[in-house]
């Protein structure tokens, strides 16, 4: 490696390269130093000079190190086209999110953002749908959609489930989820609550004369996966919903590449074992940006105000980066340049301990290109899971009025129910 | 979430319980209301108390959390097996290693490790070939197996590839692999270099009268990486290679499958965005467990002498237990109980930054059951790989005689030549 000399501070990133921002923590070596193994373990380097190694290969397929901030311990890597297969994802993750984390020569490592080129980005189906694309479903033009999860996690029968998709669905309430903990269980088989959710669905359009939609959970083994997506399709379904890390991209790109005409919804379960720790793994941006370019039309990115740990700068960063066409970095915000040329923009997803209460501040800093989901939000209210939607709805009836909700709640009670158990 | 207490200090772990093992850094709530948390999360508790929750549910659902240890952190959880799709594991760890990592009552959370119960175990195929199919293919009883990745890991033409391959088997190695980051490259395509890498090896093996291995990476969206199984298959070859972390579980499922007769080699690239940090994040040694029960039959888990950062502890225990049928906690060692029943042990293998001089340490600790790879090791040679190849032999042989490096290299240069290079 150390005749290779990957630090090239001077180099100006082509716009076929992918390029990489990392936080480094080196560990007792030279950030430089560090820089350099990063560069080498994701190209053409190993621990040692080797004789298999040739001048062609080495000028061809070098990484260059362009960018090194000493305060910030952030670095910014360009990497040739050639290091990567176009349209396998898990290759270029094994490339560039691969053993690199787990070289003795750093300490920490973060992955803090990818820069895809256009034959990268050309490489991948993308979204079928994005965002217009699911607006035109559900016939829903500006305001954002609303949804929630069954609830218990896991539990109900398919009836049981079923009547509370329905009972949603009726308070106003635009998409129905599964949770992510439920796949087929002995109670509840895939089977089984499929056409008992969807023929509900059904009688809740007819009744409310609004679109309606139930995301329905086919994380699985890839056969069985598809063999659900399918059965959802044949149900009359529009939807479904994947693990995108449980499961991973391998299966996501197959999901996405079988091009059912479904809208693909991306639950992100186990997401903060990697992105949790700021100094450390792979951060949420990155991965959004992953499942954009695979093709998911909506993915959960964090609620900002509910029980999960991500505050408002990290969402919101993440919620602009899928849902614009060009990002241009600025001081403190956004982390490289990246033009989405012809992929089109996704719904940024935002669950997890939210409640009427907290729509409006949501909505003030995420926009109306959301999807606003309330599980417990929705199921917990005092008079049930039809109060509690038609509560959800009012919240959002109310912010793009610009109504206070507590001036709204005065002549909807649903609202004020809300307000009175769990305050604003 | 209140009313269903979830802590049952008594509570003593059914055989048909799924237990998991956490470190838990509570954030500014008591240890005991976070485990509440963690419990709820991957079962059926939400932030608040639902209208749609009944007793049947809480009765029969309800995960107890049965140790807490107050001075190191370490809770353990019972779950009923009812929580999870048997087969299917993405759901499993959409539930149990999901949503409670981002929740903001935790700062830090570690999985640790996982008990599977049988009905678990027998849901999944398990490994078809295991430590004893894959020493009956390869014809060596005892010894370790001895194996290289070709370097430059990218870059090479395919023909070059092949004769690296070849140079490799034909000094002593018994297995030559991918590297990770080589998947169908422009330079050097899956079609082309498969079919000249195999008929390399066939020559290898005439030439040596040993057999010999090819560890083609198949690491690709699932259909593709299916044809390029099928096309190693048809050309003759007996091993695949998988990243089973950025392909992920669903697709490393639906290889072990499709049953194509192959032994599946694990590779982990990533891994360690999820294991570094040792309180956040999931262990090696459940990873390690997962693959071995979806059926891998080798994989990395570590080198304690080499480039990356495990040491020796972790790497022992993550061993013992793949390679054992029954692992029994003691203190200080493994975590929890684990029947492994009819699955069978499979191999570990070691690798990154290894070379000769560091063979011997190696089997020390690790004993004859595992896999030992050099890259740099082998093609850094001041001979070439060729020479580095025969190094690498001439240091297995050594430790198995029992006879000090220094002192076998007398009577064989190579060997001496890279301890020269590279030290003891």
């Amino acid at each position: 490696m150390k005749n290779l000399e990957y630090i090239d501070l001077k180099y100006k990133p082509k716009q076929w390269d992918v390029v990489a921002k990392f936080f480094v923590e080196p560990n007792d070596i030279s950030l430089k130093k560090a820089c350099e193994h990063i560069a080498a373990e994701s190209s053409i380097g190993t621990w040692t000079d080797i004789a298999t190694m040739n001048p062609r290969i080495a000028r061809k397929l070098k990484p260059k190190v362009f960018s090194i901030d000493h305060k910030t311990n952030e670095v910014k890597i360009a990497y040739p086209m050639e290091l990567f297969e176009p349209g396998n994802m898990p290759q270029i993750y094994s490339a560039i999110a691969g053993n690199i984390f787990g070289m003795s020569a750093v300490k920490y490592l973060r992955l803090q953002d990818i820069g895809f080129p256009k034959k990268i980005l050309d490489s991948f189906k993308g979204p079928k749908f994005g965002i217009k694309g699911v607006r035109k479903l559900l016939r829903v033009k500006k305001r954002p959609l609303i949804g929630t999860i069954v609830k218990p996690k896991v539990g109900l029968r398919p009836k049981q489930h079923a009547n509370v998709a329905y009972d949603s669905w009726l308070g106003g309430l635009d998409i129905v989820k599964d949770d992510e903990n439920l796949a087929s269980m002995s109670f509840n088989s895939f089977e089984k609550r499929i056409p008992a959710t969807l023929r509900k669905r059904d009688r809740a359009e007819r009744e409310t004369g609004e679109k309606k939609m139930y995301m329905a959970n086919v994380t699985a083994p890839v056969s069985e996966m598809l063999k659900r997506a399918k059965l959802v399709k044949e149900n009359g379904g529009e939807y479904v919903m994947i693990d995108i890390l449980t499961c991973g991209w391998s299966a996501l790109q197959e999901l996405r590449d079988a091009d059912l005409g479904m809208v693909i919804h991306a639950h992100r379960a186990g997401h903060a074992a990697l992105t949790k720790i700021p100094v450390h793994g792979i951060s949420m941006l990155t991965i959004a940006k992953t499942a954009r370019l695979i093709g998911v039309d909506q993915i959960h990115i964090g609620a900002i105000f509910g029980k999960m740990f991500e505050k408002e700068k990290e969402v919101k960063m993440t919620g602009e980066e899928i849902e614009s066409q060009i990002i241009t970095p600025k001081k403190g915000q956004h982390l490289l340049e990246q033009k989405w040329f012809n992929v089109p923009p996704v719904f940024a997803v935002c669950s997890g301990g939210l409640y009427p209460g907290r729509v409006p501040p949501l909505i003030d800093v995420m926009g109306n290109n959301i999807i606003i989901q309330a599980g417990g939000g929705t199921h917990g209210h005092p008079q049930g899971t039809y109060s509690g939607a038609k509560a959800m709805r009012q919240a959002v009836e109310a912010s793009l009025q610009g109504i206070k909700l507590e001036e709204y709640a005065d002549l909807h009670l649903e609202l004020k129910q809300a307000l009175d158990r769990w305050g604003k």
